[in-house]
């Protein structure tokens, strides 16, 4: 078995994943959000994007047997396994942005936003270059009728976990989310491990 | 009243808005969609951001009242008026890739994807630039539940329009859109109209 790397709380984490391995995303304890970011370690301007995913997959809720698509019409990542069965693909990044603008009260933080700008600037992904990522974890239920959007605590137990098999040559980004309401205020590790 | 423009069935245009100018994007006919994209004028790397509207609107059904953000968390463009109320802002523009994928016994058409690409070519937009547009008109329910989407034709009537007031200087891309399933099969017009 592969070891284990952390992801400290409110921090993230950037490195590749090659054809076939498997990228393992882990919630320590419960109730952590992690976003992911992929691009093609080729050409990092072919990125994993929410649009092309919900036209191919035909659903917002993706989950085992779903791929993640590119900018390109490319599979990047499928998720060959699930223990928990939500996570939200609609969300960008929490960033200096959104903490000013959700959490006027409390200190602006650099978010998952920057932290996966600092964590991707040596693969040469400028920060305008972040698309919606995809949130593993997230639970942001959406009423259909109304088209309204929540943000609730992640239903994960300590353990919980994402596989996903690289579909080409990738660069991943990583975090451990920073934002209060997507991880009920607790900012907690996330863990994950490449197999292969 | 300034003039109307026609964008022609299965094509696009793209052109400046300067701040504060009115958009009206008018469906001549009924039951045909227009994809929408807006980059601010000064630096097109900043552009409309499906995953920064959710998040700030809290909503994926966007109508008057509504904000199109950018992914640098401005405000690009305010919903001021709306004839239809049904839009969506999930799906990617129909490219030559969609066109394998959904219609394999149909000829392939580059669809709202390379007509967007030649459009913007000109102010320094890559293909690989181009996100999720706001594709106005289009009626793709989603199931809250299940999280499955389905893509209908629209519910406008001839002459249903939706009005957009530029917060800063953009340029925007615009379609006819070229798919057959968000138009009915059908290919018509889109009107525009810039207003101020």
């Amino acid at each position: 078995m592969s070891e284990i790397t952390e992801i400290p709380p409110r921090s993230g984490a950037a490195f590749r994943l090659a054809k076939g391995q498997v990228l393992q995303v882990i919630d320590p304890e419960g109730m952590q959000v992690s976003d992911l970011l992929a691009y093609a370690a080729d050409d990092v301007r072919e990125v994993i994007s929410n649009g092309r995913t919900f036209d191919y997959e035909e659903t917002i809720s993706l989950t085992t047997g779903n791929v993640l698509w590119s900018n390109r019409s490319n599979p990047m990542l499928t998720i060959i396994e699930d223990s928990v069965g939500r996570h939200d693909f609609l969300l960008t990044p929490c960033s200096e942005a959104t903490f000013r603008h959700f959490y006027k009260d409390k200190p602006v933080h650099r978010g998952c936003f920057g932290n996966l700008a600092e964590a991707l600037a040596p693969y040469g992904v400028e920060p305008d270059a972040i698309p919606t990522a995809f949130n593993v974890f997230m639970n942001v239920p959406v009423d259909g009728a109304s088209g309204k959007l929540e943000v609730l605590p992640p239903t994960t137990s300590p353990g919980d976990f994402l596989r996903l098999r690289a579909e080409c040559d990738l660069v991943i980004g990583l975090t451990a989310c920073s934002a209060y309401d997507s991880n009920g205020g607790s900012f907690r590790p996330i863990h994950y491990r490449i197999e292969g």
